[in-house]
């Protein structure tokens, strides 16, 4: 057992001013700023009166590990010296221009983004966020074959568009999915939660390919336009790919003339220990999504890497699609500075490294001491904790879709000792700033392995 | 007639260095960069080096007065110190929370923009862009009566997003709207082009109306959840509602429990010399959606300004929606900045009497003198010129959704000029930044002035 975590106590850092200020903030907050995916009176949003590397200032001054980089985005942790630094030349420089124009920043993001892509990925669109370049990458797909439908999994998270959460396989679409939109959803390959039987990642590999492959002759091969996969699935559990499944599934897309699209846009930038996820496998997508990490969301900023095909759809003929702020200076050039810090200072090794020999081998030895624990896994900064009733039939500790008292129990118990996960249904996901130390993660892991506790106690009571 | 304008020689601003560095721009922009609503290899983007208040400077180190606030956003043009000011200051003490925190800068924004709107309109859900805040307006309205039809107006344009280019009422729609998503389009009032033979605004306000009135009934008052209109509508013309025309549709949805929606994206904040362009009108929407003009467009935002009716619905059930970005601490900053910037320097009543006293008279002498303009009109720094080949048959100069040669020939001439206007098929669009001088707006008005010969060529030579 690791040493004993204390509450974190307030440091010093905060000061009486700044907590009126932040008073003040989350009383304005509660009158006039309504919240992403809540009910707005039931909520009471944690104050953030500061913030550097892996570590927040809440409301009340205290000093907290932030193991979820906010909401799995920075990817470079908080102030960001570099990033900073470029932003504020950026501002003085200028701003903004309209999305027709050329700009030295803009175009030198994209430049930095398709070098880190395999060879045929060479041009990029720009957007604000995931959820447009989601749906900016199903329009190109649908207009390149000329088809309609679009395949995506189950367990999956596209954006809170109409047609990005249409694609999205959560609970998350349920209230707005009355048009369907062409979208046709498949089961993925989860091997620990495998709808095929499978009893490893081989026959997982197999058979969830082969029913992907049945979908697309069901549906019709010929009226397919686009698969969409997150490239490692990310809100809905960070499962991995087994090996081989990619690979396949891109066999297929090539066999019919599919556009395969790979949504980075939490998996990307070093989140999983490569550049972009899909790197750790043989793959070569003919899209890819991104957002968060490709400037760790110091501005906002999304975008389309695409091949040279669907490029050269586009080369005389007007591509029906577009955005004000499309390529935005002060979004790129925080890009900009955000690549190349994590190049010069070996971010994406250390994030790969840090999974394999810190988190990876931690959250292992967790397993085998709480019987709640039903599966870890990951890669890089980017893990699941799957906590469950019974190790056998490995019920989940919160049904599919909600949440259960005592994963909200776990949250507040990680809070009060200093560190707080991501939480989903029954996961715990350990998520850092990728430049976190091993010193930093050991800590939080330690506030984690306390904070199971509870939910051991659930286990133990059945 | 007016002063001869002179092209614009460099002025000295523009060093080789950055010459150098812009060809280096533009390279790489063909090389890697995806343009909006473009043929790829069809375009020659302009490269932006420089831009201070109202003016930029090209690539090769022209000084350019820009007439459409790069794509009507930067309404405080470019540069602004206070706002530059502010972001830089923000960047320091943090660029980003996620969106479940509370945080100082958006709760700021939010009391700002609520405050500057009718009293019942009290919170913000704030997203990226204008095309995303449309996109929740309707899954609000959706949701709030239980309804799924969405009425909105053809010759609008409501963003780039699969449901928004739904609700678009333009060209761009064409593409993408194989399903039409429950969007039902209607005849906008718009008198110099009636589709119900007015011959002057009050018939177009009472025709259209009956118009839109008769839409509902045909497609089932109890089915509409929302009529989705730009206030005044910005790309599609600047074609201002008739007198009367609003306040009889706000009627309509009252009378039948109808969302109203407002797209404020372009006309708000100040382009049309109020607040909001609904405040010419005596009327009072539930939802307002904006983007741009919030804070000039220097860093991503966009928002859904809702009234309490709206936010009750999610008080106590789950808002299905949301995004990373939401309220986003830079952008807020940048907009309180720019609101407050607004406020001090007096910029909307600037806007205002520009309009009324400067460009408004000036555009009237242009009609008066040039047989190829059909129509001008506007409000604020928001005004269009519509070019016809024969006043009396209103033809347009470019055919619907197209350009034509003669159009592109004007662009080139005012640029060569020295001023660059908005263009949009057989329109010139006039939307400097508002806080533009009476001398710089003359000089561009003079630069189209002249360019405009070349349409009266084409009238003339027919």
């Amino acid at each position: 057992m690791s040493q004993t975590t204390q509450r974190q106590e307030t440091d010093g850092r905060i000061t009486e001013e700044q907590i009126a200020a932040g008073n003040r903030a989350y009383e304005l907050d509660r009158e006039h700023v309504f919240h992403s995916w809540s009910a707005q009176d039931q909520i009471s949003p944690m104050t953030v009166l500061d913030a550097e590397g892996s570590w927040i200032w809440d409301g009340e001054g205290n000093k907290i590990l932030d193991l979820a980089s906010q909401l799995i985005f920075t990817n470079l942790g908080h102030k960001h010296p570099k990033v900073i630094e470029a932003i504020k030349e950026q501002a003085e420089k200028l701003c903004t221009v309209a999305p027709q124009h050329a700009n030295d920043a803009r175009s030198e993001a994209a430049r930095l983004i398709v070098e880190r892509l395999a060879g045929d990925i060479n041009h990029v669109f720009f957007t604000n966020g995931g959820a447009d370049a989601n749906e900016h990458a199903v329009r190109m797909a649908r207009l390149h074959t000329g088809r309609h439908k679009v395949l995506s999994a189950y367990r999956a998270y596209h954006g809170g568009t109409h047609l990005a959460i249409n694609l999205t396989g959560d609970p998350r679409r349920f209230a707005s999915d009355k048009a369907s939109d062409g979208v046709v959803h498949f089961m993925p390959a989860y091997t620990y939660r495998s709808y095929f039987g499978a009893e490893d990642d081989k026959q997982e590999a197999e058979r969830a390919f082969n029913h992907l492959r049945d979908v697309v002759m069901l549906e019709g091969a010929d009226q397919v336009a686009a698969i969409v996969l997150e490239a490692i699935p990310g809100t809905a559990g960070i499962y991995l790919p087994p090996p081989g499944y990619l690979e396949s599934v891109q066999q297929l897309c090539d066999e019919h003339g599919i556009v395969l699209i790979f949504d980075e846009v939490m998996a990307g930038f070093g989140r999983a220990g490569k550049w972009f996820a899909h790197q750790h496998f043989n793959v070569e997508p003919d899209i890819v999504t991104f957002a968060k990490g490709v400037n760790s969301g110091y501005v906002p900023m999304g975008g389309v890497a695409m091949d040279d095909a669907i490029y050269a759809t586009f080369a005389e003929r007007v591509y029906p699609g577009g955005l004000t702020y499309s390529g935005h200076p002060l979004a790129a050039a925080a890009a900009v500075a955000a690549i190349n810090a994590m190049d010069d200072e070996g971010v994406i090794d250390h994030a790969q490294r840090l999974g394999a020999e810190v988190i990876g081998p931690r959250l292992e030895e967790l397993k085998d001491r709480h019987p709640s624990v039903g599966d870890v896994r990951g890669v890089g900064a980017f893990w699941a904790i799957e906590l469950v009733q019974d190790r056998e039939t490995r019920e989940p500790i919160a049904p599919y879709g909600q949440t259960a008292p005592v994963m909200n129990e776990i949250m507040a118990e990680c809070r009060r000792r200093g560190a707080l996960p991501f939480m989903n249904m029954n996961r715990l996901h350990i998520c850092p700033p990728l430049n976190i130390s091993e010193e930093d993660v050991l800590f939080g892991l330690d506030v984690v392995d306390e904070a199971l506790r509870l939910a051991d106690d659930v286990v133990e009571r059945k």
